[in-house]
């Protein structure tokens, strides 16, 4: 299937953009939410790289370019309606831009009731 | 901490409403994506089941309570900017509403190299 007719799958919002879901390959860590406009998920696609869209700076942007932290993109699908992308990709160092390996780690709003509170 | 300070700490979109990754606790499969208004994660938070406001009926659901697929839920984090939501859960039967277990099963853009072509 060509790159075109898989875009076809995909059905981005009114803003253009539709919401990917990055996770760890092996390991399935969610590891961040971003967003991916045509030429974000068009470029993943093509170079294997997570690509995505920054909605505060309004600009395309290639996970690790500045940081190192790169992203090797193993595999990427759609959701039963198209308007979610999960990303499983190969993260090099942290996916957070604070430091930590995850956006979500140590940011419990509820906590598994056998680990005490949040 | 109370349930309004927890609010808080989440920023949501202009459209009233967060993005939420949905998770298997155990497995770590990425079930589904879906949305919740604050109402939505007030309900989540206090029962420990997965409700979520849907944005083509325009109101709030509790999952499971139609398809008897609930989920019971395990954790609840966010994101380091505050507008995704990871809640891990353990989900009944199908998470997805076509019936498979989650909504991003055979529905590949992109295969690993390894096993052959989307």
């Amino acid at each position: 299937m060509s790159t075109d007719e898989l875009l076809a799958q995909v059905r981005f919002g009114p803003d253009g953009l539709v919401a990917a879901v990055v996770q760890q390959h092996d390991t399935r860590e969610v590891l961040m939410v971003a967003w991916m406009d045509e030429g974000a998920l068009r470029e993943t696609l093509t170079s294997r790289r997570g690509t995505y869209w920054s909605r505060s700076r309004q600009e395309r942007w290639r996970k690790g370019d500045t940081s190192g932290h790169v992203q090797h993109v193993v595999r990427v699908s759609r959701d039963c309606d198209g308007d979610t992308l999960l990303v499983e990709v190969d993260q090099v160092g942290a996916a957070c831009h604070t430091g930590t390996r995850t956006c979500f780690d140590d940011r419990v709003l509820l906590a598994a009731s056998d680990e005490g509170a949040a």
